[in-house]
């Protein structure tokens, strides 16, 4: 029985090896080399750990962290897709919740359940955990854009205003970031890195 | 205040992106790319949630987490060390505790404090949190490279000997593994991917 249960969680631990694969859009701090979906979730969960005092709301950090690390599992099967894409819907697509089902399937019942609703409750953005968890993920990509000439800001279609509609969650979840958040899209402005439509 | 606490936090979550630069010895599973330890820590992540159960003792699993995903940051000053090195030592030198008191120096100083003691008690292997994160350190490379056609079991003076004195610290951790790890390392003598010199 433990052997059973153990066979079923290696598989899964060697099925998740894939996102290592999964480049997203987004640049690495000071490079052109883009971030794939493992290193992007291990920064989530050290943004986490180190912001959690901004949350807005008190938050259980375990289950953040749970969040933020299994958030792009999904996206072995459903690929990653460009949050600025206007063509297709980011998340919570139909392909996302067979590929959640598929892949967290693979573990013992009762984890494979813990894990869904987890996922489910990220994608959902209710509860102060998943507030404060996207707002990692929204934050992240910002700093990266930043401090590296603009980056996926360059894209065609990426102005101010959109780029700022995403930015808000951050302020959902952790407002007293918000106002740094917010002056580093000024500064793109200024910098001629962003795009600005709002004149 | 709220902006200078913030300030060194943002500063340390540019830092730790270098990690991503850090290639390991090991190869992704299936594959001829190296893993970097951004990578690593992810999947380490990953396997504690995962494997949790299998621990011999009561663990507390956010502790866990942090000392994963922390373990290998002072590697951004002091480069990673391969396991069967013969010549270096492979953790707690001089050069990583420095490097810890650098990158994590980076932070509040609380914060700095308390991310130095996760790493130092995950070094010292003592507690029942350290054990069972040092089992899954040691437990990835090992379902890597009996999944990789031997991967850097093939390295010169690696041996069925070296090997499996490393991987007892899975038993440390978590016992009910043991069994399971084992077998791999038999099964790698068995297929001709790791040197046998038992006879």
């Amino acid at each position: 029985m433990i052997l059973d249960t153990l066979l079923k969680q290696i598989d899964f631990i060697k099925e998740i090896d894939k996102i290592k694969y999964i480049q997203r859009k987004t640049k690495l701090f000071n490079s052109d080399r883009q971030e794939n979906d493992a290193e992007h979730s291990w920064h989530l969960a050290m943004m986490a750990i180190v912001l959690a005092e901004h949350s807005n709301e008190k938050i259980d950090i375990l289950k953040v962290l749970k969040m933020v690390l299994i958030h792009d599992i999904v996206e072995i099967d459903a690929g990653d897709t460009f949050i600025y894409d206007t063509e297709k819907n980011h998340t919570n697509t139909d392909e996302e919740r067979l590929a959640a089902q598929r892949i967290f399937g693979i573990l013992p019942k009762e984890q494979a359940e813990e894990l869904i609703a987890i996922w489910e409750e990220f994608e959902a953005s209710e509860t102060a955990e998943a507030k404060f968890a996207k707002a990692m993920d929204r934050l992240e990509p910002l700093l990266q854009n930043s401090s590296n000439n603009g980056g996926t800001w360059n894209e065609p279609g990426v102005t101010y205003k959109k780029v700022f509609a995403k930015k808000s969650a951050i302020k959902e979840g952790a407002e007293s970031i918000w106002p740094y958040a917010e002056s580093l899209l000024n500064e793109g402005v200024k910098k001629g890195i962003l795009k600005d439509e709002r004149n």
